[in-house]
């Protein structure tokens, strides 16, 4: 069992701008996994030498490709949660939601998911029967269609009850791309609801912990948002992430390193709901690096930002979309943040491990 | 630890063409994983209902689809390999292989793939190094690009070392689509080369066995060969099947009963390495039901046979093909092969259990 308490005091020292010396490792450790630094160097030291090519190199949030003559987002995803079902979803819904978000925020409509299940040797066939159910309406809801699965048994011991990969490819519109590098200065950063419900809803799901009230996971498809938005601005919009794991902190993070742009935020605009903010704080968490399965960040010009916001809005799953800040050209490459206090503080990508087996 | 000692007794009763009762199930069992009638039912009864689509129903290697203007095809793998390094490659060439074979089996050119790494904390970093060099050569001698990839750590105890699954893409011929239901009376049934190398080599690098020989894995690429086939018979290739989990013996009853027809085999034709045989000898295993993961099948109708057969034998993987008996109207739905001493048997889809974790 993971529990809280090995993870939350390097998770508690979340924006504090310290130097981490770079790590080697002979053997693979949590943190490689857990979406931050370490994952990153994992990637740029052991997979990219060997698999190096022009549309790695983008590391989107999907692969770019042309086949035949269709362009299409390629997307891959594997998921590891615990436990396998939360408050507000399961692995099977989350398989769905996390590739198809992929696809979207690259500005392409999600059509056909492949999927892979690795089984541990014991699992209840009625816990199998409600994530495949979960998964397909999912899939449905979207009009995405999962044309082809694989499935492995491994020994009581040798797993942990059910892993999921998805894999899937969606249609690029010519007229629309967003990108990471795209972020300007002046642009206006959206949200499109509520951030942290994901994390801790598993870290609540989790046995050791005891909330007073239950958190359920924010787990949705994002494509809806993605063509509601493009529809609102005719197309203008210039970066769009889903921030997963290392949370919103992480995602402006990369977009502002992408772009060599800053980022201006204002702490007060930032809806953390009552019960995410004070599980964070029981455990020593910053919910700004907790991860969300279905809210995505947008930078728009601002003469688009009135539409973009309208547009989210009017969807349920954006129905709580607000501004959180700018672009700016000053401090490159730098997430700041005015505080509730009236100062500013450095938002930092996370220097180490962050929740395990969240996604 | 996978002992031989408990596969072995089930896998011996391969080629007994006894009725099996259904069997329901309310966990998970090693051998709803294993390729065979159990993992049919897994599908039909569990996935099916749920994801039920035209596609996913054709039941191919990979999926066919329209995207855009372009028809193509989509497959996946996961492989839970055990050893992680064999005779004969690792499972990193393996993860490679397996999903470009399933992609060539559909007449298509393997183009991309993705790949999401489950890795158990404590994994040797020089293992991994060896695992993704190996990933990334078998990629680049197909010309197949790795777009997109996703890393998750799993704790100590909760997976087995490595498990790797892999989807990919490729564009498929308007001319050319070679499927399971088209077998036709009279069509010569083509094998590209020796049988049995990769599940033995799995076995015989097990700890509890000592062989005296090293048998090493056939694991190799077969769109080369297709490509060859394709262009010798002017697209005259009615099926294409790579007989991996359940062998060649498992992979001519699916055809069988996809076309309606039947299949004579004539075993002396069926080349099956000394060693292999000695090491099936002494496990009590029927070469016929062991794992492939770098030889054909082929069904080509006979005035192309003699033009298909040269055109495997002129690439090196293909250069021990053989034909090994025709497609029949007789007996549809069923594989009888005339034995060595000139009796005939019925090759039955395995009842049980196969060989465990050996993709």
């Amino acid at each position: 069992m993971t529990s809280a308490s090995t993870v939350a005091p390097s998770v508690a020292s979340a924006g504090l701008n310290c130097a981490v010396p770079h790590t080697a490792h002979d053997r693979v450790v949590l943190g490689h996994g857990s979406g931050g630094k370490l994952s990153a160097q994992l990637f740029r030291e052991r997979f990219l030498p060997h698999f190096d090519n022009p549309v790695l190199r983008q590391q989107g949030d999907a692969a770019v490709l042309t086949v035949g003559n269709s362009r299409l987002a390629m997307s891959t995803d594997t998921f590891v949660v615990q436990p396998l079902e939360f408050p507000g979803g399961n692995i099977g819904m989350l398989a769905v939601h996390g590739t198809v978000n992929d696809i979207a925020m690259m500005g392409a409509k999600p059509l056909y998911l492949t999927t892979g299940f690795v089984i541990e040797e014991g699992l209840s066939m009625d816990v199998l029967d409600r994530v495949i159910a979960s998964m397909a309406a999912a899939a449905r809801e979207q009009g995405v269609t999962i044309v082809a699965g694989d499935t492995k048994v491994v020994e009581r011991g040798k797993g942990d009850g059910l892993f999921i990969n998805t894999a899937g490819i969606g249609l690029l519109d010519a007229d629309f791309a967003p990108s990471a590098d795209q972020a300007q200065p002046d642009d206006v950063i959206l949200l499109s609801g509520p951030i942290g419900r994901h994390g801790m809803a598993i870290m609540s799901a989790r046995e050791a912990i005891g909330f007073d009230t239950t958190i359920t996971s924010d787990t949705a498809a994002l494509w809806p948002l993605v063509d509601a938005l493009r529809r609102a601005t005719d197309g203008h919009v210039h970066v769009l992430r889903d921030p997963t794991r290392g949370g919103v902190a992480s995602a402006l993070n990369e977009i502002a390193a992408a772009s060599n742009t800053g980022m201006m935020l204002d702490e007060a605009s930032i809806p953390v709901p009552h019960d995410v903010l004070a599980a964070c704080e029981m455990l020593g968490l910053d919910p700004m690096y907790v991860a969300n399965e279905g809210v995505l960040v947008a930078m728009v010009p601002p003469e688009y930002a009135d539409a973009a916001l309208a547009a989210l809005r009017a969807h349920p799953v954006g129905a709580a979309a607000v501004r959180i800040g700018r672009v700016v050209a000053q401090h490159p490459r730098m997430v700041v943040m005015r505080t509730h206090v009236g100062g500013t503080r450095i938002v930092d990508m996370l220097p180490g491990d962050q929740l395990p087996r969240i996604c």
